[in-house]
């Protein structure tokens, strides 16, 4: 559907499939785990073997970004992590706000692992009284009525929706309204946004399903 | 992996892929608005224009479980829901456990969309005495030394994971030794189970990451 609206800018990048990129948080997390064990080089097939995939993928996920790796050498994992967080964009700073600040947004904004990849959640709002004015990890809970003010005063990239589905629809349009670009999508609803606007949903209901499914089949 | 161990029972079974059955619970949640709405019957393009994805997409997915369509009158949009819930295993009870009870645990106790489709939280457990003996929605936190003796009195076929990293891994095993045979597992790292454990991974870290590339490779 976005095939037609690629701007100039990327017309000469290589299209990177869905299934590399999902791949790629996976490949830092690994990376960032050597490099906390103070592991200096890595070929592609102990790699592979950590990671349970086979080295002729990992050499292909790669060579979408050019590759890194050097023959006989493997891969050097301070520079692979580097380059690979500079891809995933997490060498700079992403403002985040959280629209509901209930158990699945107090979860959110209490994961310390956005922090050290450059996540900043930096607001939560709701519309329930009992809720506003507490902090969450130092974090404030806004009245919803103040999000426009909000935005009009910080840059934020990512907007989370963790609110019931018959209010998600609503408030993603009026955050794409006030110019936001990004929703991470915890409520179970698809959002039918403009093209430009980027949806990354989190559907646990369908998740467990999806476990269900492969419980009940292995034992038909 | 698995390919090896195929059991007897599904030998004669048609192989679903991981892409069919993912898109599974979607089209369950499109049936079940539809028929809140009443809707009686639908066809295969009215179905694919609501959901965004082609006409022979659906009658491709759908044929795998043998198709449920009537050339010329469509989809019965009961049957569909129904049949579609029993091949997800919705059709039965099935009881899950929560490991972790901070806000992402009780985030999945509090979930009520769960109660509908027939999976059933019986308790939560963990290791903070604060948290042990309150309840969340009618549901007790136990002190995760009653695994063991829950467990031999509770039929139990899911336990969700929202435990940090490092306790994951040994909380898994665990489980594993105690018979559980389904993990849903939202901590950051990957659980290497015997094979015949299911994981159904939501890594919410790998999900904003994705995000993140999303809109940054946009902007490049």
């Amino acid at each position: 559907m976005t095939d037609n609206k690629v701007n100039a800018k990327s017309v000469n990048e290589k299209v990177i499939s869905p299934a590399v990129i999902k791949r790629l948080p996976r490949y830092y997390r690994y990376l960032g785990d050597l490099l906390k064990n103070d592991v200096v080089r890595i070929s592609s097939k102990e790699l592979s073997q950590k990671m349970n995939v086979t080295a002729s993928q990992i050499r292909q996920d790669l060579n979408n970004f050019g590759g890194f790796g050097q023959q006989g050498y493997g891969y050097n994992v301070e520079f692979l992590y580097n380059e690979m967080g500079r891809i995933l964009g997490l060498d700079r700073t992403n403002n985040i706000i959280i629209i509901g600040a209930g158990n699945l947004g107090q979860a959110l904004a209490n994961n310390q692992d956005f922090d050290s990849n450059g996540f900043k959640i930096i607001g939560l709002f709701d519309v329930n009284p009992r809720l506003i004015g507490m902090t969450v990890r130092g974090v404030e809970v806004y009245d919803i009525d103040m999000l426009e003010d909000f935005l009009s005063k910080n840059e934020v990239m990512i907007a989370a929706l963790t609110l019931p589905k018959n209010k998600a629809t609503k408030i993603a349009g009026e955050l794409v309204d006030l110019g936001i670009k990004a929703l991470w999508n915890f409520a179970p609803v698809d959002l039918n946004l403009p093209d430009d606007v980027i949806v990354e949903n989190v559907h646990l209901s369908e998740s467990i399903m999806t476990l269900s499914y492969r419980i009940h089949s292995k034992n038909l």
